[in-house]
């Protein structure tokens, strides 16, 4: 019996870099968290603690900041450039992943217009971007998380499966809330990353607004093909979909009625629904996961 | 020496209840956090354990969704509302305090119109009321929570004690960046409370932006005057103020420049500065607080 | 109607510090977060951004640590000495206080003994302290934070109001779990800090475990009055404690009896049971709080 | 093109469920957090809305509280039964994973002796299970979370690549800490489950203290060649390890040196390692990940 190595990667994670562009006296802001991870020849460390082939997560993370010195751009790019460098520069390194949280902050309205340098969080929403590369392949997955939703009407869960541990009753009419993680594959690296986010987010919106729901599964299912339908660019979307349960209130012990009015949200337990859609026609996967 | 008790209170907290209004097609989501506390004759439950003067906080709770069965209207008034039941039904209630959170949804935009029934979560910040009753009075603070916000210049900070700890540098340009939490005592409850949420977070983040910053405490100040020169229904504020360091990446050693570009975002420690503004002929704050 | 500034105080919030202290080859760690407030003639910075009386929060972190140096003995000694400091070192503080939360480490035990220099850590359970200062005296408070217990039997709660609104069935036996901080005033600062903790800490324990319960806020006197009663130090103690509701699960749609066997954990709502006991010769609170 | 449904499972997650067990007047707690993930032919919720073969999670949950009727025992048993059963009882169900983690409360000691019916949780760390089943195969996934370690010496790191973004330099004496999250993979069922995971945690947590370190990586090795060496049970394990760094504060400014004695704690970035380790005679992992 010989105990051996198998995968394994390393890298720094959360590096929070806020970067201010100046046109003049209008600023931007970029908020970005990122996450590095290398893969390759990095046996050594493990085995004998020798890091010759060893890049340090502190330099890791000193070149996140000295890339965002440059225009950072969409964040597919900047992962792009940054997975590629460390791909490029180090011979030990195999493929490295970078993942990028962004953050978005909208102007403060004052006096009736956008303020040049002042700036409010736009909610908990976050735009996401994870960069694979090898020497052989740029893997670009893009994604959205913390997208929260609710119908107060317009879902339904009924004809499902009975046993002898079921009291769930059938309803035909139920809120549906749920807080969105959306990550998609694209198909190649030329793409308008911007606009694709935004036409992606809008999909997932308007989808699951108006597509009536006979189960969580079926909006995710709706949403994703949506998304593929419209988006030549997307090869494979994956989402989880926790359903944030709503129940209604049994309000007869004090002589009320609740006609889908009054709902407890819980926290916990919840569903968990989680699904991969895809064409049939996509390029594989590669290490883009 | 005889050992007694002191101020002691005890309620349900955080009980989330969503309501739905239904307006024919069109429905409004309203989605609260409430917790109650209740202080008064409580004495024989900590000494003896009897707990016949005592209103079970399970029983608070389903006064909560019952109440949430009428129409909701304001926060401020849900919380009057309440407050007052307690004070009036219980003779063992001298004081009871509701304090609600509400997150706002926004509708979601579906075939380029606001959805009917549709709604995406309208980020973290909160709007807040806490409401005190008793017999003789009721008292009202408003507010607001997680509004964060943020400065890429036109912030200084320079001319401060120095002494043999100090090692900071004097700056005449930084990033200012903190998550305020404001809490505003009104001054009666003839309040059209909607505008006045509305107004004094526009002053709020108007001040903030528009206002030159020679210190945290000085934006805190201009930015709590602001609110109470425009809103005399408001008698104080309090504000909470952490600094989110922002430091300056020094990029010297990878022979680069960083004129107040690239930052790291900084989560522990930082600063906190807590502050109260008031005007002279404000009415006393009684039990507000 | 002139505004004018209340209240205010500021500080540097979690400074997190670690100190290790080498006696030859064993090793002690003391692990800290420390807040600093301070509260005086700081009116300049608010009004006019003035801040030359302002002690910078960056300078306030660099004490914390350079107070570290030295050895750091007991929490409360050394909020005494950091809070003393910031008081007599500038004319502008009146008052300074210093909270600070301690992190316990245990030795890992290796070959059957207690290793050197490797800690595990030893539960969310954390000690507190907060010392106050001004020129003209200093005030302790020792505490403890997320002390999670729990009683699976001994408890009861019945005989409460009941109004249209209950639906609790009164109970004789019940699970009885909540997350205890507790605080306390010294009356004074010559005390053997380490081993009063320990003995408070002992004797909230005990007391929860041993005292039959009709009520939480039964057991929150019980077990304040058992530290005054024992500890002469204490002059006044202070306690928050959640009711972490476990229900009792609804097996009888599956044909299965449920004598307090299987229990729900639920999240929220809960009860918050907040009470202080003090003694009738205490000295007055002053600036404690 | 056609798009089609890929790999998606759907479950109720964080059943929080507490058993007590009575042996006479000495009672247990077991303290579990479930969740139960399904897959299996469920393509038609997806595309039609027909929920003919989904079993709802409410009834997920419902059976996690029936199964906990019966004595729980080991959590990786509690694990296999609740599996195996969703496999045998539901066609549509090709694969059940149950995850576990399991809370630790120990007996207060009152009056010098463990309390019958009075706990108080012990620490954060968690003892993890994921069990897998099909028709074909059971696999068992082992573990421990929050497992938060510290040696204050022992540890160097040096001798890595230096490229023109390093500025790190060589240590050859650091702290080392990291919140391990360990898993390993059983290589079948016939264990000690109890032993087996006490064991484990004794291996790890003594190799982490005793094995000098020259990167977080040997150590991660170190300690999973440890476990496989003396667990002939264990197939594989995967680890998580944050660097969690530790840096000297400097404190010449203040003319003071700070010989590895004053350290901040920062929390953001981390480093992260990660690493399987398994032996080369293990069976295949099957669906145990």
């Amino acid at each position: 019996m010989t105990i051996v190595l198998g995968d394994n990667q390393y890298g720094k994670s959360e590096t929070h870099v806020v970067r201010v562009t100046r046109n003049g006296a209008t600023h931007e802001v970029k908020d970005l968290n990122v996450s590095v991870a290398l893969a390759g020849d990095f046996g050594d460390t493990h085995l004998t603690g020798d890091n010759s082939k060893v890049v340090p997560t502190d330099t890791q993370k000193n070149t996140v900041f000295a890339f965002a010195r440059e225009p950072i751009g969409e964040i597919e790019d900047f992962g792009i450039r940054l997975a590629r460098h460390f791909v490029n520069e180090f011979a030990s390194v195999y493929r490295a992943r970078v993942s990028i949280q962004e953050c978005a902050w909208e102007r403060i309205s004052a006096e009736g217009k956008p303020h040049d340098h002042a700036f409010v969080r736009a909610g908990s929403e976050q735009r996401l971007a994870s960069v694979t590369c090898t020497d052989d392949g740029t893997w670009v997955v893009g994604g959205i998380g913390d997208l929260v939703v609710l119908k107060s009407t317009g879902s339904e869960f009924h004809g499902f499966v009975k046993d002898r541990f079921t009291t769930l009753p059938e309803t035909h009419d139920r809120i549906l809330a749920t807080s969105v993680v959306a990550r998609w594959r694209y198909a190649g690296t030329d793409v308008d990353w911007r606009q694709s986010h935004a036409e992606i987010r809008r999909l997932l919106l308007e989808t699951f607004a108006t597509r009536h729901s006979l189960s969580l599964q079926q909006t995710l299912y709706a949403m994703s093909e949506a998304v593929l339908e419209a988006r030549r660019e997307v090869a494979e979307i994956r989402m989880t979909m926790p359903n944030k349960h709503h129940f209604v209130v049994d309000l007869t012990p004090f002589g009320m009625a609740n006609d889908n009015e009054v709902f407890y949200a819980s926290d916990r337990p919840y569903g968990l629904i989680e699904g991969t859609v895809t064409r049939d026609d996509a390029p594989e996967p590669g290490l883009a996961w």
